[in-house]
């Protein structure tokens, strides 16, 4: 067939298919039908799947969640207004397709996430981006990034924290990672925080663990007061200038913004108000990312899924508007 | 059979079904059970439905929009509360149907809808409150409305600006209402605006090109700070005094609030601020209005077809709100 | 089989099956899995369903209702931060299985739930929370409750008044458990009131009728301006000190937040909304509670049944928090 | 509005809406878009809604049933090739709308579904089909067709035999009309028969006091040997040249058939072999009929309400074909 | 609160609640609402869930399995017509829960699971009916099986052979429960069959090597042509009289048959069919069965969960059929 | 990244992905995980997919259905033990992606399919295989066909005729492709077959013209008599050995088995017939094939998707057992 019909931006960056052409409901099926890696050989950018979810300890289904972006993604349109960048122009974005992860194996798993997302950083120098799967592989990514950066904040959206020690006697889960990382160094335990908690915990104790683990806990109950702005505030002056992970458990939305997860909690954020706080970060200093925990097969009419898309999408805008991007010049 | 059991307001107008001798989840399937156009033979407001949808871009199924947004709106009770009126007892509300719209030509289809909104207006000399079906339609009945007011003040509430040029070579699509509208000189582009916009476009020219045709962007993002009422303040210091046709896109909601819809945008509103701030517009001269863009394949237990419902009902009680009704007289 | 793995308080309560033995996804069915009434032989809250719904005017199903939140409710951990106490541990809570209803007679029906309720009170001495079920059940509850109490204060949230007074003929239906309640003196009329109010009314008259009955309305639209904080001020203004009966209608959520209801409204709350409210109410002293209206047949991935599981745990928190409780002592 | 296009046969019978006029996801919501009664003044068949489901003993829902099986009627054409009968034109088809039935007193709604239904056949003098609804309504159905006929045969399609005697100490329930019925001396007892049985009963002796109300059971799992055409033989055999009224449960079918209903059991007809079954019957006197228990709020995209719009389609060519008519002539 | 109320059957066992006192969508969560195991403390069956499914390829979530099928079985009645038994009165049937079994571990998980239902066997003498879960856990349950009956013929319904070698690299898998067993000297390799086979294979030697592990396959195609009764007699001449274990894959049915299941397959079996079959074998003298790969997010209106409640029953009437039961005896 | 790992067949065709090294629910979105033309450089079968559906009477959404089709073709594996063929090895088969179809212009879309598919023949040689789309698209493909080839024989899988003259005025829709391609010769009039017809027609006359047209109706009750080894026969015999083109609307199956799709009509085939159909014209010589009318936002589970999938991988079968292949040599 003929080469698909994609706009060359000013900067020489090969875009998304044009929708002029081959209709949104149709084309490649790589996320907001970008091109994959391997047609544009080099990328600022590189999105990878990492379907995977036998960390998980309630509904599972998140495998799925990559395909599932993916398709919940064709909407999307080059230019962000609230950014304003182009974020498939203003750099090269690129679909890496997906890692072949062992389902049956955690730990094999987290070695090869660990070794799949290390090679492809090293091969292509882009910032990664990652679509979930369930929260376990936050681990291995942050290895990646921690090798790379150091000790980076974690800035971390989720109804829960996600430093409990074990569960089943097991310590690698979608439970865990975060205390792992916290134990393995490879967050910045002053600069860390969470965003959106809320809902039962096990005890008390949860809390005064995941703060001498490094976190700050900013609950989703204190949106209701000073809404957006007051949170963004309180992110920022967390973060300082540190290098910056962000992690986006899709379940820190309210049940009705994202039914399509494994542990719903009610009491959640709106999506306006997690993309808010997202757009609050514009000029920070953001090292890679990930999007995790959306399970199709609990998601209608991709609720979820459109809400994660739009995620990853003003990620992407966040990488176009870092310091030392042309944007940041620009300005 | 018996005729139904209706009452009839001190006005003399029939209004809906008395629910207390027919359940609401049985009787007619007009809006509400109002009485049909031609039970009554006359009518102070028509509800037309515009069964068509082959100008959308992505989901298509609007077709259903008008058969789904009446089996949605068996709940409505006569009196609303909010604007202390009877929408169907202070004004004669009366079902006309559907127009019968060529699926497979849309020039054609435009040109039938023109034609039959302006026979029906022409007939009743009633204001018409149409149930879509796509946004196509609001092309053919701006025409109709801006031969009798002249050109209006548009309200759009929408997560898109709809002001597009053309889509696949088309001119007439979901995406180009306003545009050809602006250019066929039916809306005041002093006066107009779009409430709920969001959501990444093209490029950053299609903001500079709706401003042109006569557009105030009102961001969904303006929700997080001001609130409905600095919205309502803003909204109407733009209309002023002009004559209003209202236009609500149902994806001005976000997802969680109206999955079933076509092309639906993350970081929406909810149905509260939708209906907030048409509340603050009673006493506004509005003199039509559609809701477009429901989708019924992809709605769930009717979320989507309640808030448009509601939505009418709300336009039903704006329009026995208006200068020169009783109702102001009354105040 | 062994005795499942259940962990004791140190006030030597019975909690629920221990996650990290049996995963949520499998152990017994109660709510939460907590241990059966006839496991523990005492209780402080008996947790009770009531499988009924032949009061409702328009989606029924709400009979699937207790097994539906017992479902949705096995995600609830030990340990409330919110009000930092431990709902299922200092206070023994016991699941006490479903009340046997007739759906074929309302006036049995009602003289049955009275009957089961009274007797599990004056067996167990227990706080009796209980899971409907559709509204009309309130009326029987609020019958066992106020012979004990006297007339209590109700804190009704729902987007309805259910004070109507009959529909179709029928005193006794979901639409009018509070007006049959306040004519038979349960009630206390200067200290009731609803939350969350809005949607359509018969008749202006409707709310002259039940101020008199002894309720202050608060609209669902007051979210808009003030926020939880100001609701909760004038929610504990209005009930004072005297003993509170707490009755959730699940449709006081907006239907993005609670599609699985019998009788959905546009514009409502947010299950973070709903849940701040009641976080506002410790240290009140509530003496019952009802969850009612869950009609499992229009919810999706338990959106619904999960909101409304929170709230019952809240409830038991709110219970946990009683004047005279250990906590208050502690505090 | 126009006279919506109704084509007329060369009878003089008004047909359904044109639907290369009126495209099909348009227009009335009558039956396959069938004028109502009052459009025609007259009648030779009556389509009439019963939306009533409190004899249920389930899954609750089939209030709904007349509504769904309306909307999912719209794309039946007028011609049926396997009778060789116009259904809409060699009779005149009127779809009487719905009964306002009781929904909180059973008895009070058998009472008025019988007043209605007399009534309506003595206006018209046309046969009644029914559309449910619960089973409860076949009971008042056959007492207004045995006041005309005498006893009937009754032609039972259903997974249960529905001639229990009581449930919940209630006698009229949907389990319980044919032996109300055969008490009431309504039933013929030699010619009646039930098709589709299968699934558990309360005991052995269900298939004895069964056996003496006058049924003959044809088992779901006989369609395993013989086939349609055996089974074809055996009702006919049965039914012999008796008056014959044909109640159908749309629950004979199996759940994968029929999933919208109240009481489904694995194991059932599909709908080639219910249709094929009707087929068969061409030539038989049939003198009234029901299609019941379509509960929607279990249905997924309308399988159960096409299938049982399918079922009125062919009970309608039952009709046109019955010994007398024009077409029984030709032939 | 009050006893349930159980019928006890003349040889004293505990049948399920009677639905005449409680109605089926309330009371307890057990199998049929049959007693728990803690409640009679004898059985001659006892149901046990498995809630794992850390084998499953494809779609997980058959972890919710038991809760489902069990939800699903709240309509079966004491009375099997087709075998003129009542499966909870002629034999004492209990529900024994669930195992808690380790979700991150496979390994693990075998073991336990093999270990608890050695357990339950040894304490109960019963025989063990068993709801997953995935595949997986046929290995662990034939091992306890073969302990103590030598190698059975196992007797399996799937849609796949799973006799796979490894998967991934694992031995233990849902794909490769058989070979294992096989290996292990569980299985009578010369009475042991497939039924329902059907789909594509990895390779032509699959089956070759299936055929070598002791399995004859019995294809869904071959359904078309003999039907029913000719597979029945070739699975009992395959069988001859040979201890039987039976195992069900609910993927053994059609999708559209059984939506909710992890590995779907076009061209199945109608649920008719799969019970067809099983009616066939009465007299069979089986020794234990498992029901497996019910994935309930998949379901639709329990579509799935009542095909699968079904063939557990149909289970039971087998069991209270077998050579050496009183039904035997006295017939 | 690393190269997708795929196994290359002893003729050298490069195969699906290895699943034992990327899970199914991973890796390339192309159908069955093939490698795209691109990859390959040649093929002998393509797939394309056409997202059309502008053409659809009824329910819209076909445009979704190559991308549905394919995500439902993930757990296909690479041998058909029906045919003992390997359909992704004997041949190199790869996907073309989508075609870029005009969605407001019927006339510019179908001459667009046909200058798409004719370049893709030309370019590669390969045989088509076409996903829908709704059934508009077959005209355009028989014209490519039957340039190539002469009028073919047409085998029609559908629930109806298709050789309707115009909908609406307009003569090219999915009603109407096999009349366009009779009057324009397309297809060989003695030997082409519908196989599945039912449902209600316009008039008698529509078989009249139908035969007129060039086919032999074959309808779905035909099923119940003889089986698919009958239907087998027939079809044979008419198509001769002429060069065969299929054409399978998916709504030849019972809604059951196929929801997902436009037209819906009770009384289907089930998928098990159809694919027995297919596998019963083994060595038929097949010279392009159409798999359309799967509108995804109807289905559940992909139970559509899966047979559609089904039916594709079937047809890959029957092209590697065609006259002159090296399957038919080795036999």
């Amino acid at each position: 067939m003929n080469e698909p019909p994609r706009p060359t931006s000013p900067d020489g960056n090969l875009g998304a298919i044009d929708a002029t052409v081959v209709p949104r409901y149709g084309g490649p099926a790589t996320f907001a039908r970008l091109p994959r890696l391997d047609e544009v050989g080099r990328a600022d950018v590189t999105i990878l799947g990492v379907p995977f979810d036998s960390g998980v300890s309630y509904r599972p289904g998140a495998r799925f969640g990559p395909a599932h972006v993916r398709a919940s993604s064709r909407l999307l349109r080059p230019y962000h207004p609230a950014y304003d960048v182009h974020p498939f122009g203003d750099q090269q974005v690129a679909d890496a397709g997906d890692l072949g992860v062992d389902p049956f194996d955690v730990l094999a798993a987290i070695a090869g996430i660990e070794d799949g997302a290390r090679a492809l950083v090293r091969e292509t120098g882009a910032t990664l981006l990652t679509i979930g799967g369930d929260h376990t592989i936050a681990l291995p990514l942050l290895r990646v990034v921690a090798a790379e950066f150091g000790p980076v904040a974690v800035l971390h959206f989720d109804a829960h924290l996600d430093t409990w020690d074990t569960y089943f006697g097991a310590p690698y889960t979608h439970g865990t990672p975060f205390r792992r990382a916290s134990e393995e160094g490879l967050i910045d335990r002053s600069a860390s925080c969470h965003v959106g908690i809320r809902g039962p915990l096990y005890a008390a104790r949860d809390l005064v663990d995941d703060e001498h683990l490094g976190f700050l806990p900013v609950r989703a109950d204190d949106f209701e007061s000073g809404g957006v702005t007051a949170i963004v505030e309180r992110v920022r002056a967390r973060l300082g200038d540190a290098p910056v992970y962000v992690s986006v458990d899709i379940d820190v939305l309210d049940p009705a913004h994202a039914p399509g997860t494994g542990t719903p909690e009610a009491g959640g954020l709106t999506s306006r108000e997690l993309l808010g706080v997202l757009r609050g970060l514009a000029g920070t200093r953001i090292v890679g990312a990930d999007v995790v925990e959306v399970a199709p097969a609990y998601d209608h009419a991709e609720i979820t899924g459109i809400a994660a898309a739009h995620v990853v999408y003003d990620l992407l805008a966040l990488f176009a508007r870092r310091p030392g991007t042309d944007h940041e010049e620009r300005a």
